[in-house]
């Protein structure tokens, strides 16, 4: 079958490679679409602890074609997802319970085979239905899954100011679903463009323009919106800088949500007297490891709506001009479509 | 001035009293709409602790009409609401901060004169802007500051399966901010009829008719829905044996929020095996003493509509009538209209 | 091997039955001791969904005398204890991180065989090492970890007043814990005797005795301790009655922790409007699933001490006389000791 | 009567005023004893707010002497303290519920005058009773309750593993009331001295000195007790270099206290992607505002012991020599004594 497999960081080509032979607990799936994400440019750069020769892709979605014995109830032809992580169940953290924090953590597309290929064997007890979505919907599940896991960290009370930070594919998403629960009123904050105008008309109450080299002017419309500030604000630019905006932005006994990924060596200045005296809390949400089942319900009632969040498709072959378009920050969110996909 | 005034439970009459003072920390409003509310049914009854002579109703609006001399910035003509509840701020709970757990608790309309009558005055602490509601919506942000604590008090876990039992104006409200808190998925179980319809059309994502003789039907409804039960189940009937009705349909783990207002010696019964092998949790709400301000948000944005929740007027003059209609349990809420009022 | 074996409910013998073939990821251990606990009683009378034939016991405690090959870093000689229960990976609950709802939960001594035996066999990721404590202690592992779960879902306030009913081996673990996990001012009330002199003892600040036939005397005790009522109330007697009481003594906010195992059918009484009113709380708690580590950690440092909980050593060829003992409500804690046991 | 009197940062004399005068709703105490802590040397520098001229102090304990004619049941001859910290009850945060939080907080010693005088005035609703306590103990009060809301803050899980950096007066309750709210280990790291062997003898399990300059040795001392890190972690130093190494010996999932009171301007460097990765939380806890009853009741039952932790008193008339004392970082704890006082 066709992929595309990565021998070292940066080093990747398009060609055939043995296909994928299904073990009795799993299933063979043809993948019908693949989301390219922020986490496969830091694998493509060797980050994230890779496993090579790799077939990057854990955003995938695609329809069963071989069924291991004892696989369960799975048939060929059904449509599915899968959760991409992997905890070890026997390492200090999964045995008191706690697989997301896993030190032996694996997941498809970084240290097992992914979805930037036309197969690619799961087990069956990591297979979602998701019969109900279209192809380009159903490789949102898992970026979903990750936010719905942000909303459990975040734990906002009802009836909130919200402030995010951040318009992206991930943004758009933790921004409907901070909608859904608990931000009475939603402050988008983002870079002027058809991200932050997509946010308008999904799910913010209010839009504010950033201006990267001005802060002044966000500043200033976030406090004609919130005087003193909002009870939780979601860091989901990934820039550095924009942690400590988040912190400047966040009132009494409020809550800051580091969500994006940072360059690993890039720190912010935190101010400990403001987070003693305004009791503030600075909290971290990393992926997701059960989530997948509350994130389709999501989706697939339409609460949370991904349509227009991908806006761009490249097949298999031209994963080149797929990262090159990434890199560039055009569009929203790129899939990729192997060939016999969708 | 014309008010209602009660001289014992269920003695009332609409008769001419004096015009209320105004002390230096309060204002005095005209009543412009008050709603009628079950827990005026109790009142009527001389539940609650009502202290007589009394005026009723606590979910009164109105305009500014004197100002004393020490209540801050507001000003005559002003459109407010006030927070209906008052804490003693000296006794055991509310010196440990839970001041809605006051042993000496007092409301507007139970202990101290309310809005079933053209004036009435208010600490200015207490009020709250709604300059931008109309008075039949304004009435309601009282019982949607109750249900605000009722979210609080539940504390959904986001994208849950919920259900709730009743459908009047307090379950039209509770479904809404369901929607707005956590519940993916949201099932209205109540009589057929409006209010059913009225919750299909406004908040849930399934509705089941109960019939009060025969819950096997509902039984076999909820199980199609979810066959191991919800994760969240609301008692908004105030019928005690809807309780036991709503723990049954808990699934492990879950919730079971016990919202009505029950008759006092009433129980129902609860398997101990159950709770401790499903690990259940039973909870109550009772009303709210500082979740106006959350209340009004979700007003204003409209993302509670409260509309169509209001299907009487009644003038004041015509309670008596009110109470019947009540008492018939017809239309969904009644708005009590002073003269002068809207 | 000589082991206790159930060949239906109720139906046991003493006998010799092939010793334990070690798989790949397991060990096989002598047991040393092993605890005789309430659930052995409904066991024996077939509840809790035991398969047959079974060897029973699940508070197990020895030493390893062969290792699988792929057991880890596991010695021969090494004294363990292990996590009873096992959840499947694949349901639900499962898939969602709730392992402790898994609809296809199994346990040593229920569904696989248990500690009243010579040998037993066990997967090397469910071990603990328990090289500091003696026998007797290692027993208590696994009823403290369960306690410490207790404490996960009461969740006690820091400086609370908590009162407990009942003082088994198990309330005598959880009242320990409870002054380590918020509980300023702790009251255990239960029929005068050994029992409630252990807890005054290792425990509680105050100790009240009950009269099953006479409740007037602990309420008024209970009501000179603190008239408004407990923070928290915890029902470990595992009599239905106990429950109505438990809510009874719940101040406003206050939590019931259904806690004891009752018998299925039974009931309590609730009143919904004090719960509604009052905003009690009732909760359950479950055995356990991932908490043996934190349980060593508090045996181990001597925080909970469970050396005089321990009252009697049974060999294992006396099951029945140990049986014949529990019955009568003698001793507090049994313990059973196989041949070559400690 | 005599007093210390500030008219100005740092500009203070030991002179006569007038005697205060009780209103209604009052008591007068005179002032047994009352505590030195680091507050009041921000005090000294005009820092927090004060309001001038001012009698500082707030951690007073002392005997009733007169009592206004609506102060409830008080009697002359009581022994009392008194929460400090006063709500408007008018702001954004009171009415919301989060007293703490005012925009308008005054309190005793700071914006009111405070104990170090022979006589001062106090709201009735503010007295807690300390019949059962030594002067000495009864200063430690105020202390004692804002250790207790970091408790709530921290809100420590059962079983976990804890270090605090810091052994000073603070850190000394801290520590035990970690012992008592879930810490089932307790490792504090301070300087070596006498400071840090009171935490050996009240309540730390381990203990690691800390060298200023030289962090590497406590960094490995602490590797060896927990070599992945710490569930929570408690900064009580007050230096800002310690909230980094606070953060870096957090576990996967653990929480970080923000206790100290910091230099305004200084800051830390936080590293989001750990936050992100490693989902680390870090927190601050302010003060106090309800939480006497529950210092009390751990102070009273001798849960929490300072007898040891006031090593020095001080005649009023000695302020400055006391202020000196404090500087050089001399005892644990100072106390002030006015003419007449224990
Ligand atoms: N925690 C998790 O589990 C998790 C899961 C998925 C993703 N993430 C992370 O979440 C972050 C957002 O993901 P995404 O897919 O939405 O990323 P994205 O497509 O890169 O979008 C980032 C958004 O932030 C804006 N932005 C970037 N730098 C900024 C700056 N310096 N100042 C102001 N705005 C700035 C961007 O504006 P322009 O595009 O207009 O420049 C865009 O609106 C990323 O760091 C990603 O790695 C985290
Ligand atoms: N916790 C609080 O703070 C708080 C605040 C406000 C109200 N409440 C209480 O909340 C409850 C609901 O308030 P509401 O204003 O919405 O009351 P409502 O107008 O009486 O509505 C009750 C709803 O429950 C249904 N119902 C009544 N008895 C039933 C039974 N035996 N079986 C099935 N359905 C039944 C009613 O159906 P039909 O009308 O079609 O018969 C209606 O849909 C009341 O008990 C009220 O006192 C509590
Ligand atoms: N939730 C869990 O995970 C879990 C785990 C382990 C055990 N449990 C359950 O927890 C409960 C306590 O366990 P245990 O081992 O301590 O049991 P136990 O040895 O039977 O002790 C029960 C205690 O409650 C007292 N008691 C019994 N019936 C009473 C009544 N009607 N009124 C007042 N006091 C009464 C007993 O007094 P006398 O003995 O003096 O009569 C004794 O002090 C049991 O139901 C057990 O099955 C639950
Ligand atoms: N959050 C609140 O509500 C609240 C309430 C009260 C106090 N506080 C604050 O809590 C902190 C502790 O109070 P305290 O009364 O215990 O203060 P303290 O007497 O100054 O004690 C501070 C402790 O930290 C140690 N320490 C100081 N600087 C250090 C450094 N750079 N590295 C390592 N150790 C260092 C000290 O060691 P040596 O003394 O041996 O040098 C001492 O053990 C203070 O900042 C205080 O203002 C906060
Ligand atoms: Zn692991
Ligand atoms: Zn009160
Ligand atoms: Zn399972
Ligand atoms: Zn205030």
């Amino acid at each position: 079958m066709k992929a595309i497999v990565y021998d070292a960081p940066r080093s990747f080509s398009y060609r055939d490679v043995a296909e994928p032979k299904v073990e009795d607990d799993e299933v063979v799936i043809r993948v019908r679409a693949c989301g390219l994400c922020g986490t496969d440019l830091h694998i493509h750069e060797g980050e994230f602890g890779p496993r090579f020769p790799l077939i990057p892709g854990h955003e995938f979605a695609g329809e069963i074609v071989e069924v291991g014995k004892a696989a369960g109830n799975w048939r060929a032809g059904d449509r599915v997802v899968a959760n991409c992580n992997r905890a070890c169940m026997e390492c200090f953290y999964c045995r008191r319970g706690e697989q997301l924090r896993c030190e032996n953590l694996v997941a498809y597309g970084i240290q097992m085979d992914g979805g930037f290929a036309e197969f690619m064997r799961i087990k069956a007890r990591e297979l979602f239905s998701v019969s109900g979505l279209p192809w380009r919907e159903a490789v949102m599940v898992e970026p979903t899954a990750c936010a719905v896991h942000g909303m459990d960290v975040l734990d906002v009370r009802p009836g909130a100011d919200v402030l995010m930070f951040g318009a992206g594919p991930t943004g758009q998403v933790l921004a409907q679903l901070l909608k859904r629960n608990g931000a009475a009123r939603l402050t988008v904050a983002a870079p002027a463009g058809p991200k932050l105008t997509l946010a308008e008309r999904l799910s913010a109450d209010r839009v504010v323009a950033v201006d990267r080299h001005h802060p002044e002017a966000h500043r200033a419309a976030l406090r004609d919106i919130s005087p003193n500030g909002f009870d939780y604000v979601v860091e989901a630019t990934g820039a550095p800088e924009m942690c400590a905006e988040a912190v400047r932005q966040t009132r009494r006994g409020g809550t800051v949500l580091i969500y994006g990924v940072y360059p690993e060596p890039a720190t912010f200045p935190v101010n400990p007297f403001d987070v003693f005296r305004n009791e503030i809390t600075i909290k971290g949400s990393f992926a997701q490891i059960h989530d997948f089942g509350r994130a389709l319900a999501y989706l697939e009632t339409g609460q949370v709506k991904v349509d227009e969040i991908v806006t761009h498709e490249f097949k298999l072959k031209d994963w080149g001009k797929a990262l090159e378009h990434s890199w560039q920050r055009q569009g929203i969110k790129s899939v990729i479509i192997p060939p016999g996909g969708s």
